[in-house]
């Protein structure tokens, strides 16, 4: 199954940016994924193709229109589409790697990427859209969110990682932080690494690195090990 | 004072990306900012200039050399450079909007995008590098977090939202997710404006947006709430 991403946004010619080099642009240039940037400008009313307006009730910015997005959704999909649609939004659901991983086995996403002060609320409800964010900071726009999901995605597609990363030990799987790393040179600047690393014994190592795992993610994230207890 | 963003990265071409438009690309072709992305593998070692070497104790996946990324660090660096040393990594200090404030009154940042398992730990110590997380899932590599901290920041530089946003009312002020927003038309698909947004009534107005704004908080992210109790 090809994950299908299609996106919604006034900067079309920001995608795939990022995503056409590495891992990601690999799998794209070989279909393991499409990607779709639609103009949302293209729906816009009257003869300056107007996105958006100023918010009711008052105050800085502008608001993109209900009407407008509404259309660009209706021309990006068909009724028989069941990709999830998404919008990104620093107010939504925060973005974390079990929803990731629950991305990357579906079909695709709709992401819609909002710009200005924000979307007008009825179309997110009248189209149901799931707001999602990666983050508690603001950016320009929901295209960088885009990006940042599709990356955490499309590195989980089959066959996308290949041999060059594991994926199965790092970071938030088994709900800890991953465990520090060292290779050669085996002294440098007088550091060295640390000996049972080195001692071929493999019940030590493994131990040592859930050790350190739990010891730095109770140092750093303590927030991470109380989710982890509820589960 | 302009801020200077330099990237330690084996994908320079991934930048300035998305920055190079919208409000970034602006205020980058302006000189509000500069950026400079520099390839790690010009430090790598022997005829492959190897940048990486298989991880100590065993594993999959390959680890960054310590050696290589301190070359690569102390050829971007003076010693009276006083920028921020930050590496993305999903292990490190979340992102906020409080930081993201720090760091745009400051003259930049240095940022090392790690790649493959990780970097090797004891140039992370030696070189007093700053983890910093934008958000608890895995990226292909720190490339997209850079890009992602980067928007957030340089929207806050001096000049560079200009009218087009107010950068005041927005998620994160005050510690809450931003209020629902709405614009023309009055009437869509039979769903209305909130009849107080065109009561004219300013004060009732201000009084449903803070509201509206603890109730979606409290509602979808209970943990910012918290947070904000204990300022």
């Amino acid at each position: 199954m090809t994950f299908h991403a299609t996106i919604l946004t006034l900067y079309p010619e920001m995608f795939p940016g990022p995503l056409a080099h590495s891992l990601a642009g690999r799998a794209l240039e070989r279909g393991d994924w499409t990607l779709e940037a639609r103009q949302i400008r293209e729906f816009g009313r009257g003869r300056h193709r107007a996105v958006d307006d100023t918010p009711a009730g008052g105050g800085a910015g502008m608001v993109m229109r209900a009407d407008v997005v509404a259309d660009a959704i209706d021309a990006a999909i068909s009724d028989t589409d069941t990709r999830p649609r998404l919008m990104m939004s620093p107010r939504g659901r925060p973005l974390t790697q079990d929803f990731v991983r629950d991305l990357a086995v579906g079909d695709g996403a709709l992401i819609l990427c909002g710009r200005f002060e924000g979307v007008d609320e009825r179309v997110i409800e009248a189209r149901s859209l799931m707001e999602v964010s990666i983050g508690d900071y603001v950016l320009s726009g929901g295209e960088m969110a885009a990006l940042t999901l599709l990356d955490a995605v499309v590195r989980l597609l089959p066959g996308v990682m290949g041999n060059q990363q594991s994926g199965t030990h790092e970071s938030f799987e088994g709900g800890l932080l991953e465990h520090p790393h060292y290779t050669r040179p085996a002294e440098w600047e007088g550091r060295s690494i640390p000996p049972v690393l080195t001692s071929g014994d493999h019940g030590a190592i493994v131990r040592w690195r859930r050790d350190e795992a739990e010891h730095i993610t109770k140092e750093r994230r303590p927030d991470l090990l109380k989710d982890r207890e509820r589960r």
